[in-house]
């Protein structure tokens, strides 16, 4: 087995930041292929409904059904995974959705509005949307917390319908997905997938309800169909690989940091774990760690390989200049393992969770913190948010006018309509003046 | 010249709900040639900044300058502009950026976070995008109240920076648009349009900064740009022909409706303005009022080609069974022209913008009434809001946890990474396991 191999960066070296950003830089290449092949898809679900929606699953999915409702997973099956899965599993889906809601609700807005002195109202309503989507990934990618990380801000924001769609090749479900279906109260599921399922989702056919907005992750096919259909339905973020950028003083067990790198690393090759800390020894000791600890894992080949094409160690002058570095990568999760994270935190402009201290991990975040594990990759989070209750709600303005405010207003938008050269515009407003 | 002519539909036909999407939907293809320039030009731009940037200026907008620097628009430019407008243009630009400011304060959010009996911290920052961009569309579109209405809010948001780009074909600038640039606070104004302008705020160049949200209206070129670069920085909705529908019971003057409908008439032949009314007495009264103003309008053939192709009469049984269509429409604009529109509203579940009431015309919303006037079109108020200070703002997720909590964090962690077969992840939260 080949030794751990991992690029290394100092802040010191000329041109720091163009390597850095030559490491870090994320670009997903649609191939034309799957454009076109996601075209038809969309446009063949779109016009047959649910003829298409079979052929396309017996098809790729090795699933042949008569009928779409076939496809719908029945009570009995669900309640099935709530006895397949051990005690101990169901109360870890219980501990951590209790979690997840108890945090979002804090998400929830309030409709406002003020009164002017003359009797004129604004304001705002917020109301959720009324049916999410919700795409799990079926075989090996199936990840009950997704389902509760998805679902539970859709609950808490009142939407009234979620459906949630898996593929199930050959009809394979993983009990633990559907038991997490249930602890976050999902309505229906389908054993759906790709585009398809995303086609059903966003154009309704005769079984399977349209949907206002499609959330969760997926292949390539998937995030390309999710892309397609933006406009028609709301969707979440197209998400790139997993990143972790760790800050630290040498104040945690090397073991530790180490770990929590690997917990990143072992997702896929294409993920990214970062290390940047102003102390040259910790960062030898966490790689001496790594190196220890690489053989003993069970996901050490995927590990090998993400830490050589895309982990980074990178030593700077100051945790003031790590902070820096950490804001020109935006990273999906930041772990501040530091003695006194709290003194850094001001300056992190950009990230998606921020971990304060050695004990918490990133990991944690990952099933039942509270918080959301759906966050902006790829430096997205330089304008971008966690997935939130703020995904299944939108806003509408409320305007009252009284007499007098109208008047007002009236006379101020006539000017401004007749110096846009819009006249219908300026004499709807001029109606609205007293003489 | 031809008669009014308009469609009609009434809730009691048969087919209905297919007859109102019929004439509703709205697709925008984006033909193939347009997506091959507009990816070349973002090719370019990227790989060589300036020097592509400078050569599409002179191709598509007849500006010749020998460096991007030009192009920046001197504060003198601005002076002039704002001694060119009258006071009366001035007045209203300061009162309605005043009223626009007022409103967009109450959208700012606070950070938040709680802390469990453990010590256990869990929370939200939200802090602003670092920069904007604002495109401006140039010639006959060339809006000030877009300016307002995009700049403002990153503004009270707290973004940095907000770059302005607006085409000036032949060097040619509004007056109107820089003073409204001057009034809403932008820092800066490069004369730049089309794909090109997109892929330099997007990207950067030498000269022109790289942003990382872009917002503002333009036409389908920088509407595919601005879908290419999403990703790389956030974009606002890119939004289709403008919307109105009124509900009316009879209460207001039918003059001021039917000019209310030709307000949204006039902004271009796709354009759509719907009533929905229970009095059949009441439609053909507004309809009478339409014929008898439309010569008149300056703006007469723009709006005879929008009632014919897009407007439609809606006759229904009852103020209830109105809001019911309205909210399968979910209107961009929708005014509830009621005698008692608070008795209704409860029933509105999507729309962008909703004014109560005859004294509350589109037109004012359009201008200074307060609320943004970029709000989601063609049935997007179902899953999305009115552009906010939200829009600008990104937030964190902040996990501090105790010794304690870590514990009880650690073991639900644990077992459901090992559910998911996880175990660099599992391994990660034992460490925080106290023995």
């Amino acid at each position: 087995m080949s030794e751990l191999s991992i690029n290394r960066l100092n802040t010191a070296d000329p041109d720091f930041e163009v390597a850095l950003r030559r490491h870090t830089e994320w670009e997903e290449g649609v191939d034309t292929s799957v454009r076109q092949t996601v075209a038809e898809i969309l446009k063949r679900v779109r016009q047959e409904g649910d003829a298409a929606v079979l052929e396309y699953t017996a098809k790729l999915d090795s699933l042949s059904v008569a009928s779409v409702n076939e496809l719908e997973v029945p009570r009995e099956r669900i309640d099935a995974a709530m006895h397949a899965i051990t005690d101990e599993q169901f109360q870890a889906l219980e501990a951590a959705a209790d979690r997840i809601r108890r945090y979002h609700r804090e998400q929830l807005p309030q409709d406002w509005s003020y009164e002017e002195a003359d009797g004129t109202r604004l304001g705002q309503r917020v109301l959720p949307v009324d049916r999410a989507g919700l795409y799990v990934p079926g075989g090996k990618a199936a990840y009950p917390s997704s389902v509760l990380m998805n679902a539970i801000p859709a609950k808490v924001a009142g939407v009234e319908e979620i459906v949630m769609v898996v593929p199930a090749p050959g009809g394979e479900l993983n009990d633990l997905v559907l038991a997490a279906a249930r602890v976050a109260g999902i309505d229906r599921i389908y054993t759906l997938g790709g585009a398809q399922a995303v086609a059903a989702l966003a154009y309704g056919t005769e079984t399977v309800p349209a949907v206002d907005k499609i959330v969760g992750p997926g292949n390539i096919y998937v995030a390309e169909a999710k892309r397609e259909v933006f406009g028609r339905v709301g969707i979440d973020m197209v998400a790139g690989p997993s990143e972790i950028l760790v800050v630290a003083d040498g104040h945690t067990d090397p073991d530790w940091v180490a770990m929590d790198l690997f917990s990143q690393a072992e997702h896929d090759e294409q993920a990214q774990a970062i290390l940047v800390s102003p102390d040259a020894d910790y960062i030898a000791r966490v790689e001496a760690s790594m190196a220890r600890m690489l053989p003993e894992m069970e996901r050490a080949e995927i590990i090998r390989q993400s830490l050589a094409d895309r982990g980074i160690l990178i030593q700077c002058a100051s945790l003031e200049e790590a902070a820096r570095v950490s804001n020109l990568v935006a990273p999906e999760h930041l772990e501040l393992s530091l003695a006194d994270p709290d003194a850094l935190l001001p300056q992190i402009r950009h990230a998606g969770a921020i971990f304060m201290g050695s004990w918490a991990a990133e990991v944690m975040g990952d099933y039942c913190a509270g918080p959301n594990h759906v966050l902006p990759t790829s430096g997205t989070a330089r304008f971008s948010s966690p997935l939130g209750v703020y995904d299944f709600q939108k806003r509408s303005s409320v305007v009252h006018f009284s007499a007098a405010g109208a008047d007002r207003a009236a006379r101020c938008a006539s000017v401004l309509a007749r110096g846009e050269g819009l006249t219908a515009h300026a004499r709807s407003a001029e109606y609205r003046i007293r003489d």
